[in-house]
């Protein structure tokens, strides 16, 4: 098989585009890329995100260049953090020769965490989303996301019941845009100061005494939850908006108690 | 064990909430149930959907009565109409005391469709979501999404290969608002004439040498699906808002192409 | 563009095989298709199924005919019971000149249940599968399985703890072989009665009372709901083969508990 | 909340149990856990997986340790190799005073790829399973699985139609035991080696050019694929058993082609 030279080959993607219908968002989605990410505690944390990468595409091309979006990751280099992700968007613009460019990308998250009582350590883990977007005016907009399951208690249950209260895992979804850059420890830290108690992989059974009681004596609503985040959020001058999203997976039915608030701060 | 008379059991849901934060939506979700849907062809189709139900909860209140969106579904009936999701809603907001009232809900969809030559008759399945809001205003929003799997042959590598082009299964999520209530086969069929070819679930060979020869007669990068749909939906005047999402399974990648128009029509 | 008539078209399939390699199952997977089940109480239950339909290939065959499977669903029409299942097998045999044909079939399942004191009724949904195989020597299998989610409350924290235990909602996988036809709703009803509680979809306080107590007063291990089962299995003298797999979805931890038993009863 | 000493604890999984009935499997499910794997050409990839660790019970033993499962794990470290799972698999032994321990775990594995033509470098991913398990008379069995996606030519396409050929994105699940260790990336590239053509992650148009009419030249049905490969292992005087699974998501329908080969060699 013989091949044409590489100039000779047609750039169909760069031809003329007539239906006057500019693209909003084109790229690549659910690219595996192995990442590391600046942590609090222990400097770099190795893991593996799934991206989606896009940019505009103005109406007068047929199409953009898709390899372009793999070759900016890679040329990127494995080492993320918030404060460059801005860079690859802007190589994203400019290979693409676009106006505004997005990324959006998920991974699991590690801490280290010491039970309760015995301080046994385990490593629980979080999955985190981040999603940016920048245009040529220097626009820049930044969420930060953290998934972080929690144990949730119900109030009425417990109010009702002459013994024991049904108590299942929760998973809350907290979205924010912030002004100074915010450690991904403290989004999962304050989310887990809401709930009935958080979760740990590892207990001894003095753990877990202290866990099922610490439940019992703060039950939350699903409702409970998110206005306890929410009003968390309120008291931090660096959060500029919020969405508070939390899913209980109820002990007694086998469908889900769901709740969401969402604020814009002046 | 020894019951309460019912009505002495604390109703913690009722009580007061002092933290003056008033939430977005809160109600179930995941909720499977069996629902008909009417057809064009055939009057009613049985199929399962998943729900969410949700409704705003002001500040004062402490908490949602979550048994009573599992009842207002109840009561309905399982006949889901595009034209009486606003009853469930309505009665959604009585029984919740609530201003707004949001469905949203998930089903799989059947078509029976013919092979293109020989005729031979199979069921095509697709998934269709709805989603809708009333509020006390007597404001009533509606969206109807349509996720179409198709065909979907690359031009640039036509146009460079000496023989041959890749192709690969796409999928289109399609969302329109409308002036008047909308067939889903209608929606349906304005994507599938848009891709380098429609899917079939049944094909004997005639069919499957039409299928290749028209998919390679018709090919489409995932910039020209959006904007085919896009096309196609500028002249329906039924149609005054649209999301097209396209994403193909690359057949050369184990990454997908994806792009995204979308357009509020005056 | 012009098509060949159907009779000159090459048949690829047919051509003969030179590797030595006979293939243990092949055909299509992930097949949707609309069926309809006989329950115990309501006499037929529409709902929608995914199938893998598989048969094996002798070594000297290049390929089978994929569209002849769809065919042979499409032939027998919607009604699936545990008892015609086997006319599928035949006729797939029979059609793809076969010596095994194989199935499996997964689908929603419902039950309309009462709550436990106010005797509101809601609508439960279930996961069922049924695996066959018959072969041309007259030889049948089958298993059914049930997924059936319940409550589990953790014996350990109950017994350490002040007040108060840890619960969540379990998933218990249940397969049998039997010797007479089979109830799914037997199945379903012999899992819950052997866990700390069954679920329920619409519950109002007085359930919730009584349904939070009765888990307090019944906890179980993920070790001693797969043992319930066991046992409960063991006294019914229809079941010939079974296997039991839980799962709890912790509410202390982001992990599972996860049990399985399997026994061949003489 | 005053807690109780630790040694006044009780230990309900240590008491005895009188059902009679041995449980198989139980332990901890869905466990993610940041791990490091050698690889051929880097000595160290950190990637993160998911883990099921399971041991025996005897009938007398009301439950285990869930707990100690997540010690193992930990005690052992990050570096996990094909040759040092079996200490974690003693350990569990040790730890939970069991006849037989099991771990199975998945993770992303990535490889550096150059294009065919331009030798354009990217990080293609695949996903890798490995099942082990250990009992008290030295018995140690391991399962290494890959999940390659490859390319699939339909060759009855290509045979009967005019032009073109349907294609689309396939996955294989490739299983093997083995003699001697064996490395990840030679059983991936010997699937890669038996498809139309393998994936890359970043292609320019040469390649694109190059991979297509590669494809166009290698038609294969599922049923060759899977031929093929264990034609491929049969050679392989390492290999001591396979299952090769693999999956067509068919560009023209929208179901999956599927086939299975599985030997024992002796």
């Amino acid at each position: 098989m013989e091949l044409q030279p590489i100039q000779h080959l047609k750039d169909t993607q760069n031809e003329p585009d007539y239906r006057q219908i500019p693209i909003d968002r084109v790229g690549v989605k659910n690219l595996r890329y192995p990442i590391q990410i600046r942590d609090k505690a222990r400097a770099i944390q190795s893991t593996v995100a799934q991206f989606t990468l896009t940019v505009d595409l103005p109406h007068h091309y047929k199409g953009t260049h898709m390899s372009r979006f793999v070759e900016a990751l890679n040329e990127h280099g494995p080492m993320i953090h918030i404060d460059n992700v801005r860079e690859i968007l802007d190589r994203l613009r400019e290979k693409l020769h676009s106006e505004k460019a997005h990324i959006e990308f998920e991974f699991p998250f590690f801490l280290e965490k010491k039970a309760p009582v015995t301080g046994a350590v385990g490593m629980m883990d979080y999955t985190v989303q981040f999603a940016a977007t920048a245009n040529g005016s220097g626009e820049f907009d930044f969420v930060a996301t953290v998934i972080v399951p929690v144990t949730t208690l119900c109030p009425c249950s417990k109010a009702i019941s002459a013994y024991g209260a049904h108590n299942q895992r929760g998973q809350v979804t907290y979205s924010v845009r912030f002004h100074q850059p915010i450690w991904i420890e403290d989004l999962i830290q304050l989310v887990e100061s809401c709930a009935s108690s958080e979760l740990y992989s590892l207990l001894k059974r003095p753990d877990e005494k202290a866990v099922t009681e610490r439940a019992y004596l703060n039950p939350v609503f699903v409702e409970d939850l998110v206005r306890n985040i929410a009003a968390r959020s309120d008291l931090e001058p660096n959060i500029k908006w919020y969405r508070v999203e939390a899913e209980n997976f109820e002990s007694i039915h086998n469908h889900n108690a769901y709740a969401v608030v969402e604020k814009e701060r002046r």
